[in-house]
């Protein structure tokens, strides 16, 4: 496939055909490569994106606080996330980089794949407006917006172990240390998790007592939620 | 002035007229006061402020790279700054607090301020859109955006005059130790600037060299530029 096809393939994809396609390989085109480059392209989709996945979740979870609204968001904007977005529109194939960029295989690192998606986010903005990037954000991201649970992200498994159990009405686990191995220095601790209700006990290994119990509680919260 | 008077002016002032009325009364309800507060609108607020004042300031400094444009949109939109554009629309008036809040002067403290001014902007953004709130933006901010200087924000004083005079091709500064005094634990150091080309000397006081010679260059900066 030539790169023009490809070009046209990823606007078909993002849904937006770009009036000004200079805008577009300016996004796909990475510090290392000569010309103008996309890191201010990058700012300004760092900026809408932020924005219309806030105003997405504004509106979603009418009950949650800023403090959860901003945990969300940030899971929705940070780079793993945003360079899984640029895997799947197979940005990497399309990127103008530089030659030492091309040895060490740059279009493969997600910082890059991920700075290039904002850049082109910006670039629709810049040449359509607010309504098009937005239409463009709501596409991609949709799919990860609905399958969110508020409540796994960013919490530990201890806390959310409890808050399902209260929810449900079922009495708190129980937490036991049940050895701790090995010296001084580099001490082992292994808990048990057991949620009577259930009749369940689930165990976890960890180098503090706390840790062990994180361990525990995230395959109880596992198995009590699959 | 009643109440109602006083809302009429704060909307004449950002010149939008809400549709719902109901959004600019959540937007000064401080948390402290019963019922639905500003929190939320304030994160989505937050924003779409951060993200206008990016737009404007791409398009207004076409040559900065993201670095210098994040370090001028963080200048815009820190609560010091919020809180005067605040200030300067007469919000603390038409908070709604609660009564401790009340008695310990909240409607004065900045941070009360500057999170009501985003939750206006984010309110804004709700009732009527993106360019309504744009619009506002604009409105408010345009006047610091015309006043900031790229060049004087988040560089130290040695390094503005430096680049100033390299700009200019004038020969650097010359700093010279011109005494250190009091005991080991609590020296101050006097430090001369002197810019040869202008004949001219400065000096600064500090407690290390180094904050002796930026307090020496601040002044030869604002002699040279005034």
């Amino acid at each position: 496939m030539n790169r023009s096809n490809q070009l046209f393939g990823l606007e078909r994809q993002i849904g937006h055909d770009f009036a000004n396609k200079a805008l577009l390989t300016q996004a796909l085109t990475h510090r290392s490569f000569n010309g103008a480059n996309n890191e201010r392209l990058e700012f300004l989709g760092d900026g809408v994106l932020n924005f219309i996945i806030a105003s997405q979740l504004y509106a979603k979870f009418p009950k949650l606080d800023e403090g959860d609204l901003s945990r969300l968001r940030a899971h929705l904007v940070k780079e793993p996330t945003l360079s899984e977005v640029a895997t799947a529109l197979n940005i990497g194939e399309v990127l103008r980089l530089g030659e030492g960029e091309l040895k060490s295989a740059g279009w493969r690192r997600p910082s890059v794949l991920a700075d290039a998606l904002e850049a082109i986010i910006g670039a629709v903005f810049l040449d359509a407006g607010f309504d098009a990037a937005q239409a463009v954000v709501i596409g991609l991201f949709t799919p990860l917006i609905e399958k969110i649970d508020p409540k796994a992200i960013g919490k530990d498994p201890k806390s959310m172990l409890q808050e399902y159990l209260q929810s449900k009405k079922i009495d708190v686990p129980v937490y036991e240390v049940l050895a701790i191995e090995g010296e001084a220095h580099c001490q082992v601790f292994r808990v048990e998790c057991r949620v009577p209700k259930f009749n369940m006990t689930t165990q976890g290994e960890g180098s503090s007592r706390r840790a062990a119990e994180q361990e525990a509680a995230k395959l109880a919260y596992a198995q009590i939620t699959a």
